[in-house]
């Protein structure tokens, strides 16, 4: 007798699909040299590997059992101090019971879905918004209702009208997801004055808001040299790398835009990444980004296709590039080869309709 | 306007308890000398230290930017390759896509939970089983269904009569979670005519086994010498290091096997450890090993007790003690000061007793 393992599935697990962004990773397998601008990586150049491997040997010579032994839940005592002053730096005064360490974001992500989610609830999103999110809060079976963004973040005026028309319909809004800085996968900032005009219009309408904030210290402007000086010395490694992180991605961000402007010019249009590792790309209305993974591959380039930042079928023509990893003359020849691709593909729509339109008339 | 934040908590949310094991660690921190026989922690002294710098060293060394970069869903591939190559010893074939390296057994578990289990889904489980799959089962609200052990593992009549009357009730079972080597928290032992028995057992009756197996190799009978020469020049580290820990573990359950005959007695029983970390004691039937702990805490030992580790409300006189983490000489001490615990509460109950009885007449 051979079990049918499908019955004993969860309704959970049902609906449960492969991520976007990793289903790339098979394409990359298949072919040697395919520039990829999919995943989010951090630049491997920009590690500091001295650095960790003193502290690796510093740590496993020490012979201290707490190093490799079970550690207290909520994370490790020192790094628990060392968030709680970094947040005070921030303006947020928090304890030590507040805070939970976590195995990288989307457990933090999952954990907020479970512990504040029952199967209906609406959760407010930004449209478009990251898919790790859209995962973990549909694994949640979470209701996701999208709000538009503007150009210097979410439309406070459309979130106010969707709250209340889903509150009307009976629907429980748990909270609100944002990613307010150099979001993913747009790139846009929240302004300064609209942050403080989204907080007060939460507490108004008691609706929660979730922030998710990867990429805060990565800015590409205003960054204050001297300020980097003083934390270089108080906060060790992390702050010594911050503006060799800064200058390595503002400068491969500079080489993506003035790639995209020479090799595609006024076809496509991006607001300009202000920090983090994304761009996010508009290509003309007829055109479909995941549709044109394959001419994308073929051409020896890959990217994530926008639509699967959204939750409303929105964003076909949309696609998100990431800047982070590649050197900088991979991330020129990729965007010749994107540029290639998006024009053998307006080609083939074009020759396409040609055809079609007389047997249409 | 002060939120309230419980009315946006889920249903999963609000019946979250904190660990039975996890809550010993804040007795721990209140007073210097407490012997601690509750968390089943390993022992420091078997980390093979030097190894770990060595790898540590040559992984940062060697400047691979896939060591410090986002690695697979699944698992680093030589990991897995590795693991493969495990379970085919054991007499399990395996393939690639078949596994998931996870970040701790408890999300094993939980993945388990939310893959299979529906609010409401019924597992069973064995009376007492391991007290963080309890947690991670009804976070996912499934209805945990007790089965008894006998002294060579899961009771198969009881199993089949529950199993089938959940049926008849009209009750979902998802499947049946075990520990069938040197179980947590009894230290028992599956026998294998019983393990072949079970696994027809659940063909039969179409039931999903899920197995949890951490001890598997912390046996400390019939240990092959001449086997673990020829595995410790094909598996490297973690080869040489089990008949370590097999002779480590194994001295440690003879001392607090010795120190319990001779401090207690015929006052408790328990089943011998042939392997793992743990060794389940039961008390004289009047005595509640939870509502004997600040005894315990004020006499300096600390253990979990066994109540917890039940979900149909039996164990009050049983309670767990890890032989693993503490030395030889400590593990002598605190079964002395668990004697002395136990010999107190007993005159306690027994004052109390007659006290209360000619008011009772």
């Amino acid at each position: 007798m051979t079990t049918n393992h499908q019955q004993f599935l969860s309704i959970a697990a049902e609906s449960m699909r492969e991520s976007a962004i990793r289903r790339t990773g098979a394409v990359l397998g298949s072919r040697r040299d395919i520039i990829s601008f999919a995943p989010g990586y951090p630049a491997p150049d920009t590690f500091p590997w001295n650095e960790f491997g003193e502290i690796a040997a510093e740590l496993l010579g020490g012979r201290e059992a707490g190093v490799l032994q079970y550690g207290p839940t909520r994370g490790y005592r020192p790094l628990l101090e060392t968030i709680v002053s970094m947040m005070e730096q921030r303006g947020i005064t928090t304890k030590l019971e507040d805070l939970l360490v976590t195995t990288g974001s989307q457990q933090g992500l999952d954990l907020v879905a479970r512990v504040l989610v029952d199967p209906g609830d609406v959760i407010l999103i930004e449209l478009p918004t990251y898919v790790g999110a859209l995962s973990a809060f549909r694994n949640g079976q979470a209701r996701l209702v999208g709000v538009p963004l503007d150009a210097d973040g979410i439309d406070l005026a459309a979130l106010d009208a969707i709250c209340e028309r889903v509150r009307r319909e009976g629907g429980r809004v748990k909270f609100l997801y944002v990613v307010p800085n150099f979001q993913n996968p747009t790139g846009l900032l929240l302004g300064l004055e609209k942050r403080q005009r989204l907080l007060a219009w939460a507490e108004h309408r008691d609706v929660l808001i979730v922030e998710d904030d990867p990429y805060n210290e990565l800015y590409f402007e205003d960054s204050a040299a001297a300020a980097d000086v003083y934390e270089a010395c108080r906060r060790g490694v992390l702050a010594r790398q911050l503006p060799i992180l800064r200058a390595h991605y503002a400068h491969k961000r500079d080489v993506m835009e003035q790639a995209l402007r020479r090799e595609l010019g006024t076809d496509v249009s991006w607001p300009r990444p202000k920090g983090g590792f994304f761009l996010w790309l508009t290509l003309a209305a007829a055109l479909d980004a995941d549709k044109m993974i394959p001419r994308a591959v073929e051409h020896g380039v890959i990217y994530v296709a926008g639509a699967a930042f959204y939750v409303n079928g929105e964003g076909h023509n949309t696609l998100r590039l990431s800047f982070s990893a590649p050197p900088p003359e991979r991330i020129e020849a990729g965007i010749s080869r994107l540029a290639l691709t998006v024009r053998a593909e307006s080609e083939a729509l074009a020759t396409a309709a040609a055809t079609a339109a007389p047997e249409a008339s």
